[in-house]
């Protein structure tokens, strides 16, 4: 679906994106998904969590804070979303710097669940059972992070390596996307966010390849218009947040995809 | 207690206002708490939270992110209340959308000690037995919303119907607010942060239903003079928050309740 | 080390500043860490928690919500931090306010692992087994606060209570600190994300009590920073954290130290 179009579906038609996520960007999730025009919702118990996907468009699974239980449901609501067809993005946070954390994406993805996986070049690598440097949750170098991208598109995920210039495939198509600014890099909460604005494009496009490249894209070009006169971070991210709710069809005009 | 007397009381004794609250608004919460002149104070886990209601004025429960032993915390703290003569406010968010979330706010209204409910159209008239329709946390559409507020009043509460008209009841008297910004409907967690306002002033305030009245009033008025410019919708809740902390006596003039 | 000698080796080495915190400010306390130059991290189940101390700089105990769980939690963590020789902070939020609270305090300083206690005058109080009001998580008095520093510090930690004038003491050494301004107290949050910021600092500094002054003595002069022109609360809150990420060399020169 054409960006703008996207954009226009989800302000018509306010999809719910079901969140089970970290508690440190909870708030900038729920708002950001709430700014693109849909509905958010986080609900983490079990019970409430899977009734919960029995009415939602869309499913963000962020294992940033994860704790057993917390991961047995995530398991639970994946495949409850796989038998409604209701597609799921994960966003497998830390992966690769501890072992519950890269045990956590595995069993995620071993559900057959996940439609797009979202991380940065560390955590995508370890998905892909490479080697990677991620300090905390922070992802300093990664060896091979593209051909690791494609092997772990090619197991039937859209894969989103995002960075300065963000990677987008599912093994057969492939587009890089430069929009976004490196202010983005300075808050916390950037990564969560981006997730949560995958969860809003997938649940009103049936590709989630294009609806990945249209949420990466436009929340770029959010990013560039919110860093216009190098605001300090925190009132960068606020712009960041907002200015999804204002994109307008000329700003879209910024886009800068390569495929 | 008329409205800027209330706002006085509140500075001046600083109530301590008990939360055990969702993990997606818990910030804005305690800090709309703070700019009202009260002191938040956030506990969940069981005797912490028992203990901690000992020594408030005030407690607002809010079942946006529950799970199994947080609903039986939260029944536990609000009989320590009820013993105690302390009002309690309750935030039914999503009550309709899922079972555990009906069946917790029911379980909490069984209790006896909830002195305001206050929530959307949606979750009244789930909690009056009505049939509503709600997404997430978000009402949609509730057919005799208003006689499902009466109805509950009935059975000895405050019940805070909140919307474009917020529409307080406590069975006897109705009083319709129509203070108010539609920027509140934009932001996540307008809707907590009003119960923590209740909150506030249902501590220093005999009568919960004036007590209720006016901090809706007053929440109200500071949404519109921080909608004042048009702000994007984070400038928006900062100014909402920080609004309350600097209300005059000549911004009550602003009041806009019909009884 | 010099202060801004300091800020500049966090800024080269962005050590890991390991977290297990509260879920009221666990965003500003995150988001602050960034700002200072640090890389922060948020983990608290067990293993995960004890897995990411080995990899981190310092690690920051804050028990603002606590519960039984975290708290066993945190003792373990605090004991592999010991074995690993890395500095750690506690904040021991609303100690003297409840029991489980007092307890959990006391519980993490008999681990022996606690390098920096940060608290306001009734925690350190409560904590040095005196008489202090605190209420929620506010201190409302307390009687001989700065001879109970000085014994907690006796106990081997550097005692860091904050107020409107910071008191640092080691048991030999001692630092009054007037930076800071009024606004602080306005908002919620500034004392958790002090003790992110003395977790920056003591990862990067081999005498804790000097990277405690350097700490505050930063902290607070951004806050004046942030005072300047007397933005509304929720302004000044975004001013504090982003000042300190561009804190210079000559901004160093506000520091107001007496040792």
């Amino acid at each position: 679906m054409e960006l703008y179009r996207s954009i226009e579906r989800i302000r018509e038609t306010k999809p719910l994106v079901h969140h089970l996520t970290n508690w440190v960007t909870i708030y900038d999730c729920a708002q950001i998904t709430r700014s693109v025009g849909a509905l958010p919702v986080m609900a983490h118990s079990r019970q409430d969590a899977v009734e919960m996907v029995g009415i939602a468009s869309a499913l963000v699974l962020n294992i940033g804070t994860l704790d057993d239980e917390l991961v047995d449901t995530m398991v639970l609501v994946a495949e409850r979303a796989k038998e409604l067809g209701t597609p799921v993005v994960m966003d497998p946070v830390g992966a690769g710097a501890t072992t519950p954390r890269t045990e956590a994406a595995r069993r995620l993805l071993d559900t057959g669940a996940i439609t797009v996986i979202k991380g940065n070049a560390g955590e995508i690598t370890t998905l892909a059972g490479g080697i990677a440097e991620v300090r905390g949750v922070e992802s300093m170098a990664a060896e091979g992070a593209d051909s690791a991208a494609k092997m772990l598109a090619k197991e039937g995920h859209v894969v989103a390596m995002t960075g300065a210039v963000d990677h987008v495939t599912d093994g057969e198509r492939t587009a890089l996307i430069s929009n976004g600014h490196s202010l983005m890099g300075e808050v916390v909460g950037t990564g969560c966010m981006s997730a949560s604005v995958i969860g809003a494009f997938i649940a009103v496009d049936p590709d989630p390849f294009e609806g990945t490249v249209n949420a990466l894209a436009s929340y770029g070009i959010s990013g560039e218009k919110g860093a216009e006169g190098s605001p300090a971070p925190l009132d960068f991210k606020s712009r960041l947040i907002d200015g999804m709710a204002s994109l307008s069809r000329s700003d879209i005009d910024m886009m800068k995809v390569e495929r």
